[in-house]
């Protein structure tokens, strides 16, 4: 069987994309006025529809389905049954807990929900990881250095040795016996992909930041590329493009396509 | 309107209990075989049942609802119904997202769900925690030092002034204007909470890791409760007390009411 790492890079080889569209939809966000769950649904499909076979994974981030409950989560269930086996699903989770409670984590989101692969939260250190690891061809994304404003707080604290995303990246590469583990880190800080990317050959990076937060598109994906895979994560500007018509949702997403494959074939 | 803090002191006061249970229900740790969801729902309703008068706050951790997916969820809505509005409910979700995420994720737990309070994962720094604060008598308990084994990895990562767990100590003093925010600190490492309580006057510490895994309770209690509202946090030794009677649950629950009285009266 192949381990997640390589069914990932198949997977951008097939599709020739290295897009990931985040599935982050919420009714403040539609045009529709006073969206309920069936307009959440509908856009969601709509949304898959305008763009399966040019995305190499979507990302539905869980916060967004939780809102609703288990009305919501029944969404979620639909939304993967939805988008089938053919692309990978990357739960956006952030789960982190000590290891039996990650152990029922891993459960929900490798056995319910059946994701191809997960983001995990590494503030508990390695039992909070080690759950993840053992489920043959799925995969974990591990938050290394995150989008926000605020990351530097605790990511950027540095002892003599090294900041914290230096660290995880060396507990990353520590872990990854079974191929199956990649990092997160956000395109607001290309220079860091850089550098974590010289210590980690091989390690795929999912990279988040694109479009609404402003993350720099050009660097990041030359930058994460060099030497193992790397999705690109957009989210708002394609799954809320124009009036929010498949075509411009497609348009949009065709359009990263297009600037990532002339971006990598410079 | 009271504030979450001045709730949680009022409610240790009127039960003259420091006791929260956590509830952590999974089929493998059930007497009965086999165990499925209804089984599992029993059980939660029978631990509610043998302790509610008992406890200051019921604690269910959401990764035992998840991994049941949407149905697992229903199970949490009834539990919260059940538990009823007289005894506070901590959401242990540990949840921690960039801004916009987290604003959803604060909509599911606190308008949703309607927990009183919930756990918060400060690897992202401030703007992931920032929008569970927007909430009027809600509140939260950010994980500053955990009960796991491998919690050091990170959290005590020390720059040239002081380690990550105590930097999120005051980055919480800094940010509970509204005195709606406290932290967690596990059991098992009864001197960090010294530490950090010397810190933190006012701020309520929520405390697992007894029981189970092996935590200090005595020592964990009383520096604990210098200055600040504390609640003990236990799950597995309750929960599957015994022959998992009603009685055998109460009597353990019980059992540590009666401990925290004396060690507190000393």
């Amino acid at each position: 069987m192949k381990t997640f790492n390589q069914r990932l890079q198949s997977q951008i080889n097939k599709r020739r994309s290295h897009l990931c569209v985040g599935l982050d939809i919420k009714p403040e966000a539609l045009i529709v006025k006073n969206a309920n769950l069936n307009d959440l649904i509908d856009h969601t499909k709509k949304v898959i529809s305008a763009t399966h076979d040019l995305v190499a994974a979507y990302k539905p981030n869980l916060a967004f389905f939780e809102r609703w409950g288990s009305q919501g989560y029944k969404w979620l269930e639909s939304t993967i049954d939805f988008i089938g086996s053919e692309t990978l699903i990357i739960g956006d989770a952030k789960r982190g807990d000590i290891g039996s409670s990650a152990e029922q984590y891993a459960l929900s989101l490798f056995n319910h929900f059946n994701f191809d692969a997960v983001t995990v939260n590494p503030y508990l250190g390695r039992d909070g990881i080690m759950p993840f690891l053992q489920y043959q061809g799925k995969g974990i994304f591990v938050l290394c250095k995150t989008s926000n404003p605020s990351a530097y707080e605790i990511q950027n604290v540095e002892d003599k040795d090294s900041p914290i995303y230096i660290k995880i990246a060396r507990l990353v590469t520590d872990l990854n016996s079974e191929n199956n583990i990649g990092l997160v880190i956000g395109a607001t800080v290309p220079e860091d992909i850089k550098r974590v990317r010289a210590l980690t050959p091989n390690i795929p990076f999912l990279i988040p930041g694109i479009g609404s937060q402003g993350g720099d598109f050009e660097r990041s994906l030359k930058f994460g590329s060099q030497n193992g895979s790397v999705l690109i994560s957009v989210s708002r500007s394609v799954i809320f493009s124009g009036d929010q018509s498949e075509k411009a949702i497609r348009d949009m997403a065709k359009n990263y396509v297009d600037r990532m494959k002339a971006i990598l074939d410079e």
